[in-house]
């Protein structure tokens, strides 16, 4: 652990507990976990791209080209996390459910769904207490009622801070006013969203050279960011943050793109002729600065000293939180018992931008996350 | 005009000559120019939404309610265009075709459109000798030898300094292989390349609620930039920049947000497993970084201190340039011949993150691109 005064906090690393890996197991269609007879772990199959090519794919095809990517032990064993917390100075981990969530449950099974994974979640934490915290998973397919009981039993639970959540909302996206009341509940109950993406961008977007050729990186280096950036800007223009002044929500990868492209948003209202005609530019108005300096948080997931910065100046050093996508982007070239560059990149850049042991850089790697999470431990964990 | 060492030079700014508004006028699908009624100006009609609206719409609709904008003096008058500098103290302005260029017209005609566009151009620039340069327009749709003529025509026009692109290059994107000829041929005769967009995102993802209660905000603030991003980052993917060592492109809206993105893009590279396997992540291989540092110039169109510094941190104060996107954005609460805020947003921002009259001021602001585009006066315009 570290000195009295400095945890070093992840908040933002997943993981798949036992409950839901049975879930993407039975499934026949993305997302969905399958085994092949030629490969040592089951294969998570995700993108739409990854779908495609598992339907040209025979059971006992070669490793080497596999769909998808393999589900090793930090997807889902408890000592992992922990050993790549040790490995990399992490003294607290705030652990979710990774992408896409609860959200392709059958509205009849998403409630008890929700609990078994969320009361796994809390066993988890209980298993490393002090040193592990969860954002809960919400049953979105659920019919109203279950889904704010839901957000009544999440509340209660121990080592939960707040929920995870994706773009699509019920269905409409987030500035769908059906969601006000389920804000209004988290927000009541001190529960921050930490809002993460997963679908992207529509895949014509990324040319005919794309799948063959490219990899992943489009739609994870530029769709999961841009998909983040448009939800959370939708919500601004509905009045999602005004209607909800107590909604505080952590947005991954740094808010996707909203800290750089800020100004622009800024401008185009205030030059929208539809928007003004309609009054809605007025000397009242919350402007997108003050979303990003009250009500929005940030990870620290951006892997540059120079998005870093940029995030930093949009919301403040006192906003922002250090976290590594663990188990994402594991280390192709080396041991993966070892130590992880996609972690490194972002402690590095937090340390570059801030200063080595500066004040910024402890907020940042963890005591913001310590102060607004309210990660204290209790005299008996001590 | 400034001092003798300082000219303030915008680079992003656009203008429609009379043959093109021909075009525009004769059309019946977008982007068309329409005459009603009800307004003193016609309207220009350009998006996917404002389309829809004017299927709607009846030729007398009062004035209040017409899609598209007004297309006023400023987009087609030379001595507009010279008081909007003046007002400004710009001393030189390198003006270009607006989107969608020449995207749109017929394959047969688009040699000559080009032809008689960029004459147009060459000729208004003549007007006012050493205070206006070009960029010029591309017949994209035209046969590749009509389109390599095209280039060969428009190096020899005295003020011609580049050409402004769009995404789609020859219909697949600008990572498609069949352009690298064409890429070729601008940097051996050293024409920059000014890139742009037009087509932003499939508008599924600005949701049901964009069309009535947004206004333009989301594809204008959002998808503009992230079009840009998408495809730089495609011909980044294809090699493009290798392929082509001397290509040197002016990157619209600050890169769009490749400047907050590029450390995501080189973390999603080096861990990407098809990637790797390829051989594709080697020690030789060009990172998004060089390419920013060395291919590439930004426009400082980006209306926040925030966005301009990350822009500043990823390519280098000498490869930013001042821009206005003059005639869009108008004042809409004060007169079109005063002030304009979103140039002014955009001077401030520099002058907040540079110092004013700082010689990283002066560089963004005009002498970067006094030196990049050659726009030294000969004796004779002196």
């Amino acid at each position: 652990m570290g000195s009295p005064t400095f945890n070093v906090v992840d908040v933002h690393t997943h993981m798949y507990p036992p409950a839901y890996i049975q879930i993407l197991e039975s499934r026949k269609s993305i997302p969905l976990i399958r085994r092949f007879a030629g490969a040592k772990d089951p294969r998570y199959i995700i993108l739409p791209a990854e779908a495609e090519a598992l339907d040209k794919i025979s059971e006992d095809a070669s490793s080497s080209h596999l769909p998808g990517r393999p589900v090793t032990s930090h997807y889902s064993s408890l000592a992992q996390k922990l050993h790549f917390m040790d490995t990399h100075k992490i003294d607290i981990s705030v652990i979710s459910l990774a992408n896409p969530w609860l959200d392709f449950v059958p509205s009849a099974e998403a409630g008890e769904t929700a609990k078994s994974v969320n009361q796994e979640f809390s066993n988890m934490c209980g298993e490393a207490p002090g040193r592990l915290y969860f954002f809960g998973a919400l049953p979105l397919t659920a019919p109203p009622e279950t889904l704010l009981t839901s957000i009544g039993r999440i509340k209660e639970l121990k080592y939960c801070r707040g929920v995870i959540l994706g773009t699509t909302g019920l269905g409409k996206g987030l500035d769908d006013p059906a969601l006000i009341p389920v804000f209004k509940a988290l927000a009541a109950n001190g529960l921050t969203i930490f809002l993460h993406p997963h679908y992207g961008l529509p895949s014509e977007v990324w040319g005919p050279r794309a799948t063959e050729e490219y990899g992943h990186v489009l739609p994870l280096a530029l769709g999961f960011p841009m998909e983040t950036t448009i939800a959370v800007a939708r919500m601004y223009l509905a009045g999602v943050f005004e209607a909800v002044p107590d909604l505080r929500m952590l947005l991954a990868h740094s808010g996707g793109t909203l800290p750089f492209l800020a100004g622009r948003i800024e401008s185009c209202i205030v030059h929208d002729g539809h928007l003004v005609r309609e009054g809605k530019v007025g000397p009242k108005r919350r402007t997108i600065w003050q979303v990003l300096k009250e009500q929005v948080y940030l990870d620290a997931v951006i892997y540059s000293e120079v998005g870093l910065k940029a995030a930093i100046d949009a919301s403040g050093v006192d906003r922002l939180m250090f976290g590594t996508d663990h188990p994402f982007f594991p280390p192709l070239t080396s041991d993966e018992q070892g130590e992880w560059e996609s972690m490194t990149w972002n402690s590095e850049a937090v340390k570059k931008a801030l200063g080595d042991g500066s004040d910024g850089t402890k907020a940042v790697l963890g005591n913001n996350a310590v102060e607004v999470l309210r990660l204290y431990k209790t005299a008996q964990e001590d």
